[in-house]
C-alpha cells in the first residue's frame, strides 16, 4: 500500500517535472538579470535609510517616508497609486535614557539601555532600586510579591544559540519584552530591565514593542532593554552582590493616536483584474537605527517587483499590488486596516507575500496554504533551484499580511538567511551599511519570480 | 521503461530513507550544539587575525602563524602533531605602491592600486605611459603590437553581476590577473593595470597571484590591480581623452624560496587507522587584510572538527587528520608537497575536505566523486537538512587538496553562501570584523558532521 502511494506520488512528480515551462525559465532568468544589473532597490534603500532614516509611526520621518513611497511608486507609472488612511499610535523616546549599576557610594557603572516602545517614563529624578534576576515567568511567579515588591525585575533569558533558525530562537525569549512589565508589575516591581534579544554579545540595547495589557495606569512601570554585554555584567555583579542598586532614568511618552497611511500601488491585471496578488513590507521602523533591514529592505524589494515587471514589459494577467504597510512595529494598524478594507470592498486576494526578515541572501519562502495549494507551489521549486532560493516550507508568512488570513488566500514570507538578523534588529546597528547589495537584489528577484508564477498559474 | 527506472530509483530512495540512523541524528545535533555554544573557532580566528594578521608565504607573520597553529593543535591533545617542510616562494610588496591618472600638466588624480603577487617593481622613478583599455585577450590580440607597444594595458572586464555563484563570476575574469602581464608584454606593453575582481564598486584594490609564464626576465612588466571605482574612473576618463597618461610606481620584489611548513595534527582511527580522512584550509594569506575569510576561517573550522570530536568524546574509527596548508595563495606548495608525501608514504586517503570559500553561512558541499560515491554521500543529505546545509553538488573541491586527486579519494569543499565573498577577497577588507561568529561556527559544524559520517560509513 505504502509503495502504491509512493508510486502515485512519483507519477505526480513526473507530471510536475514535465510541467517545467522554458518560457518561465527564460522570464525568471530575465527577472534576475534586471534585479542584479539594473535594479533600483539598493538606491531606494540608500535614500530611505540615509536621507530619511528611522521612521517610527507618528513621527515626522514616518510622514516623510510615506511621501517618498508615494512619489517613487508614482514614478513607476503604475495603473493606480494611492494612500490608505491608518490611525497609528504615537510613542516618543524622549530626550534621554540612562542607567547605571550602583554597588556603593560613588561606585557606579553605566550600562547601555534603551526604553521599550510603549513604556512609560521613570520619575524625572529616575528610579533607584534593588534588582531581582529571573529567566522566566514561572520563576517570577515562584518568587512572588514578597521578593519582588519594590525592586527592578531583570529578565535575563538569552536567545538560545543552538537553534539554527534565529527567528525561532527569538520567539523563545520575546515574551520577556512583550509582557515582562505587565507580569512583574503585578508583583509590585518598580521597573523591568530586559536582556536585549541578540545572539551576539555587544553594547547595543535593542528596543521593541511592549504592552501593559489590561494593567491600570497607576500600576504601569517603566520598561527598558539592556545590551547583552550589559546583561552579562549585571548578572555577574548580582552574583557577587545581590543587594546592589540599579538606576534607570527615561522620559519616553505615549501620545494620542495620529493619522498616517499605507502606501499602495498596483498594475491592473489584463485577464483577471479582480484576482489580486499583493506584495509588501512595512514602511515604519524603530527609531534607533535607520531601519534598513527592518523593514526598509522589505519595502524596496516589494517596490522592485513592480519595477522589474515594468522593465521587462511584463503585463500581468492578475492585479499586482504593492502595499507599504504603516505601523508594523508598534501596533500593526496598517496591516489590520488594509485587511479590514479588503473585506469591506469584498476584494479577492489570492496571494499575499511579505518580506520582513532582513535583506539577507534568500534561501526560500514560507507559506500558509492548503495541502493542494502547497503542492502546486512546490511544483515551481525547479524554477528557484538555480538561484538557491528553493527552500519552501509550510507555516509562517508575515505580520502585516496576517490579518488577510481567511483560509483561502495563500500567505507567504520571503525567507532569507537568518544568522545575522538579530545583530541588527531594533537597534542602532540597523543601518544601510549593514545591507549587502547583491543579497538585497537576490531577495527582490526571488520575490518577483514567485509573484510572476502565481500570476501565470493562479492558486 | 522510463517509469521502471523511476520506480527503481524510488525504491532506492525508500531504502535510503530507511537508512537514517537516529544515533547519527543525535550525534550531529551534539556537534552543532558544541559548535554554537562552546566552540573555539571564533576565538582562534580572533587571535590569528588580530594578533598575527596577514601572513604571506615567507613572511615573519607566516612563521608566527605556523608556530601558533602547532601550539593550538598540541593543546587539543591529539595523537600526533607535526610540521611538514615546504619550500615556498617569497614575494614582498615593498614600501610603496602608488598610481595616478595624468590628463595634463599639474592635472593628476590618484587612484587606489596594489601590486599583484609575483609582479616586478617599476623603475625607481616610476612608469609613465599612455593607456589602452581592453576587455579580453582576443581584443588584445586584435590590437596588436602597433597599438600596444609602449603603453599600459588596462584589463577592465568586470565580474558579471548576473551570475549567482560569485566564484563562477570570478572564474570569468581571473585570467586577466593571472596572465594579463604575460600576454600584454608580448605586444610590448610597459605594464598592466587589472580591474579588481570585486562585484562591489569601492576603493579597495584586490591583489592576487600573477605569473609571467615562460617570459624571459627582460620582457617582464609590472602588474598592478586597480580598485573597481578606480577602474570605472580610468575608463570614463579614457573615453574622454585616450591620450591621457597613467603613472605607476611600486617596489615589490621576488626573493629566492624559503623554508616553511604545513601544520598537521591527527587523531588515530580505532578500527581503520590506515584509512585517512583529511580536513583543512590554508594558513597563508595575502598581506593587505588579515586573511580572516581567506583562509583564516577555513583553518579554524578545520581545527574545530578535531576539537569538537574531542569535546564530545568521539573516538573515530578512521584516522582524522587536519592539515593547515602553507602557500595556497602564491604557489600551492603546501598542497603539492603534502600530496607528494602522501604518495611517497603510500598513505590511503579516502576523503579530503577543504574550507576555502569564506566563513559565511554554509549551504552545502561540493564533491569530486564517482557516481557511486556521490550516491552514498547523497543518502546523508537528510542529516544536513535541519541545518540548511544540504545542497550537495558534483564538481569542485579546493585548491590545496587538488593534488590529492587520484580517481579514488573523494575530494570535497564546504560551500558557504558566496554573495559577499569577493568584497573581502584579497584586499584590506578581509578582516576579523567581516566574520560573523554564527556563520563561521555553522560551517565548522557542517564540516564536522560530514567528517563524522565519512568516518562512520567509509567511502
Amino acid at each position: 500500500m505504502k509503495y502504491i502511494i509512493q508510486i502515485i506520488l512519483l507519477i505526480q512528480s513526473i507530471q510536475i517535472s514535465i510541467a517545467q515551462d522554458y518560457d518561465h525559465t527564460h522570464k525568471i532568468n530575465k527577472i534576475y538579470d534586471v534585479a542584479l544589473t539594473n535594479g533600483n532597490c539598493y538606491k531606494w534603500l540608500d535614500y530611505l535609510s540615509n536621507q530619511i532614516g528611522g521612521r517610527l509611526s507618528g513621527s515626522l520621518n514616518a510622514d516623510r517616508a510615506v511621501k517618498w513611497g508615494l512619489r517613487e511608486l508614482k514614478n513607476l507609472d503604475l495603473d493606480r497609486v494611492f494612500l490608505e488612511d491608518v490611525m497609528v499610535p504615537k510613542w516618543v523616546r524622549g530626550t534621554f535614557e540612562y542607567a547605571s549599576i550602583i554597588t556603593g557610594p560613588g561606585m557606579s557603572t553605566n550600562v547601555p539601555i534603551c526604553s521599550l516602545g510603549g513604556s512609560i517614563a521613570t520619575p524625572a529624578s529616575g528610579l533607584r532600586a534593588q534588582v531581582i534576576e529571573v529567566k522566566s515567568f514561572e520563576e517570577l511567579e515562584s518568587l512572588g510579591t514578597k521578593k519582588i515588591k519594590g525592586k527592578f525585575v531583570f529578565f535575563n533569558r538569552a536567545m538560545p544559540a543552538n537553534i539554527i533558525d534565529t527567528f525561532e530562537a527569538y520567539s523563545k525569549t520575546r515574551d520577556q519584552r512583550s509582557n515582562g512589565a505587565e507580569r512583574a508589575a503585578k508583583y509590585g516591581a518598580v521597573g523591568v530591565i530586559i536582556r536585549s534579544m541578540n545572539l551576539k554579545l555587544d553594547d547595543y540595547p535593542h528596543t521593541g514593542n511592549m504592552s501593559y495589557g489590561d494593567l491600570p495606569n497607576k500600576m504601569r512601570i517603566p520598561a527598558a532593554a539592556i545590551s547583552t554585554n550589559g546583561a552579562e555584567l549585571l548578572s555577574s555583579m548580582l552574583s557577587l552582590n545581590k543587594n546592589l542598586f540599579f538606576y534607570l532614568k527615561q522620559d519616553c511618552k505615549n501620545f494620542p493616536d495620529v493619522k498616517s497611511y499605507n502606501v499602495i500601488g498596483e498594475i491592473k491585471g489584463s485577464d483577471f483584474p479582480n484576482e489580486i496578488i499583493v506584495v509588501g513590507g512595512h514602511i515604519d521602523s524603530w527609531d534607533l537605527g535607520d531601519g534598513a533591514h527592518d523593514d526598509g529592505a522589505g519595502i524596496v524589494q516589494s517596490m522592485e517587483v513592480l519595477n522589474i515587471f515594468k522593465k521587462i514589459n511584463y503585463r500581468p494577467k492578475r492585479t499586482i499590488r504593492v502595499v507599504l504597510y504603516m505601523n508594523e512595529e508598534n501596533g500593526l494598524r496598517g496591516g489590520t486596516t488594509y485587511a479590514r478594507n479588503v473585506k469591506k470592498k469584498n476584494e479577492n486576494h489570492i496571494f499575499a507575500l511579505e518580506s520582513d526578515a532582513g535583506g539577507f541572501s534568500p534561501r526560500g519562502f514560507s507559506f500558509e496554504a492548503s495541502d493542494n495549494q502547497f503542492k502546486k507551489i512546490n511544483s515551481w521549486k525547479i524554477y528557484f533551484e538555480p538561484y538557491l532560493a528553493d527552500r519552501f516550507i509550510l507555516g509562517g508568512s508575515g505580520a502585516d499580511i496576517g490579518p488577510l488570513r481567511n483560509g483561502k488566500t495563500v500567505l507567504s514570507g520571503l525567507r532569507p538567511d537568518s544568522q545575522r538578523y538579530f545583530e541588527y534588529h531594533h537597534n542602532a546597528n540597523d543601518t544601510f551599511e549593514a545591507i549587502n547589495k547583491r543579497e538585497l537584489e537576490l531577495g527582490a528577484a526571488a520575490m518577483t519570480s514567485m509573484i510572476y508564477l502565481v500570476d501565470q498559474y493562479g492558486l
